[in-house]
């Protein structure tokens, strides 16, 4: 069997460009004992991947030039000499950027497709929606009836915490940064959404568009967005820390006014977590997420491209906002 | 049979003196159908009271001119018509800076005296400790083996924390205002303690003085020490919030560098808690408490003074720093 896959020829400096990727064409060999052969049927690109071209190692291994490059892919079991796989299931693993392989099964995913399509693995049924479930669910704990923040709305993490939480029977405010993301945020289900970038006073808008304070708060932004949190939360408020990106890039502390005896005050509790910490809830995330797809709601947004040697195009996409929800390559 | 009490005569502007209290005697009658008759005899006297000499009310009224204070007292029953109550109960009440009382025995608590003194019921045994034990068993959550910082060491609840901690096979590390309260801190079983005067890098010193990070911080304090936590603190680090005094001075918030990112880079857990929401869990502190106690791993430290004409001298007594731990009047 013949296999198509890309390589990445050198590490680009700024914005990569088409030239820095090559195609390449490989035989598979047929799967020995206890091994598998799987064809690919949908591809992600991801922006963290635009960490793994810079040659430089961080929480993860940069890639190697002059070889076939890695992510998330789906695909089906072509033909196995593996007992817990049969030609035909459906498999998620980390072999993307090629058209086929062969593996001995370690890191090899069996997905139920039951009531979630095959590529919504790599995005809303992935580690995307995985790790807003954990957040709201875990962290907040929040109940049907609550109102829950969700921060950075029109992200990937946060448009999947939204509908989630809509299906949960709870209120949501969305806060995101500008018109066209706000919009975003209200189309996919969001009972009132703000503009942080047109407030001066964040904590107000938040409380006067959702009329009140809410019961949970999910900080992927942190610095402004936090300080406004202890104002917003009710007593026994809950925070899911996921992320605190607006202070990622700061090479110093800078200074944030200091509010924190809300915590005391307000009988607050405040998680950080990591979503592989959670793995253990990823049946009742399949579970509940099969239910809500199934009743219409909660929907997939994929943007996709066609073909493997799309995938370059699709990657640079990425960095031009081409796509709205996840950005997938369909084989 | 006759009581004598102490009556607030005038609101004090400033620190208040003896002119301020005045004794009375009066006569308590016997217990009708349903009542019981006590005699108090231990008498706490407590910084918060300060407050209710304002003559404003705050989260609690203030106390009424011309009659009895009242405030933490531990008697005995001398005489019952009451089903639950028997002479010779050791009981525990608000019904203080009195020698007796009559009562339907609505609010009073009886007393379990097996291995906890009756007195120790307004220390240690009381609020005090419980305010420690809630933050250290269930907001932190923590494990044998397990290092924690106490902040406000030498304070009443810091103090009680720091002996649970040891008692429970912990490592602590306090810190302190001054070497004095630093000695103490070490004196009642603290591995390390450090002078927060003393040092211009707190993260820096609590770090030297228990050789690395701290699983728990339980923060009585705010500030400048919140943002050495973040620092501290492991992974997966748990912080009890009882109080951040160094703020509650302040008239609007004040600067605090943001590191609050290692919240989400650590994992970290946060909990805001006030003790009356914890009062489930006090079997198991009674339970724990005289199994300490009975063992030396814990000790109260009171300072007594005898009689009720010495109860405005005790509670005098406080704003000089004339008690070690408790200040109790023994009648």
């Amino acid at each position: 069997m013949k296999s198509r896959e890309i390589h990445l020829t050198a590490y680009p400096k700024g914005e990569p460009t088409k030239d820095n990727f090559e195609m390449a064409e490989i035989d598979i060999r047929e799967p020995g004992e206890g091994e598998v052969r799987v064809v690919n049927k949908w591809l992600s690109v991801d922006p963290y991947m635009r960490g793994r071209m810079s040659g430089i190692r961080t929480y993860i291994d940069p890639f190697a030039l002059g070889a076939a490059m890695d992510g998330g892919a789906v695909g089906q079991v072509e033909s196995s000499n593996h007992p817990d796989f049969a030609p035909g299931d459906w498999v998620m693993s980390m072999h993307g950027w090629r058209e086929a392989y062969v593996t001995n099964g370690k890191g090899l995913q069996k997905l139920d497709t039951t009531h979630i399509a095959p590529e919504d693995y790599l995005g809303i049924a992935g580690l995307t929606g995985m790790t807003a479930y954990v957040g709201i669910k875990r962290c907040i704990d929040l109940k049907a009836g609550e109102t829950l923040w969700m921060s950075a709305g029109a992200g990937a993490v946060g448009s999947a915490g939204i509908q989630f939480a809509k299906a949960m029977g709870c209120k949501v405010v969305a806060t995101a940064g500008g018109p066209d993301k706000v919009d975003y945020c209200l189309s996919i289900g969001a009972d009132a959404a703000v503009d942080y970038k047109a407030t001066d006073n964040l904590a107000k808008s938040v409380r006067e568009a959702i009329g009140g304070g809410v019961d949970g708060y999910f900080e992927n932004v942190g610095g402004t967005h936090w300080t406004a949190a202890m104002e917003v939360l009710k007593p026994k408020g809950r925070i899911a820390a996921c992320g605190m990106i607006q202070r990622y890039n700061d090479a110093t502390a800078q200074p944030l006014p200091d509010n924190l005896a809300n915590i005391v005050a307000k009988s607050l509790r405040i998680q950080g977590f990591i979503v592989s910490d959670h793995f253990d809830m990823m049946p009742d995330f399949i579970a509940d997420l099969g239910q809500w797809m199934a009743a219409g709601k909660v929907r997939p947004r994929n943007t996709v491209k066609e073909g493997i040697a799309n995938m370059p195009a699709a990657f640079l996409g990425l960095f031009r906002g081409e796509n709205t929800g996840k950005m997938l390559v369909k084989l």
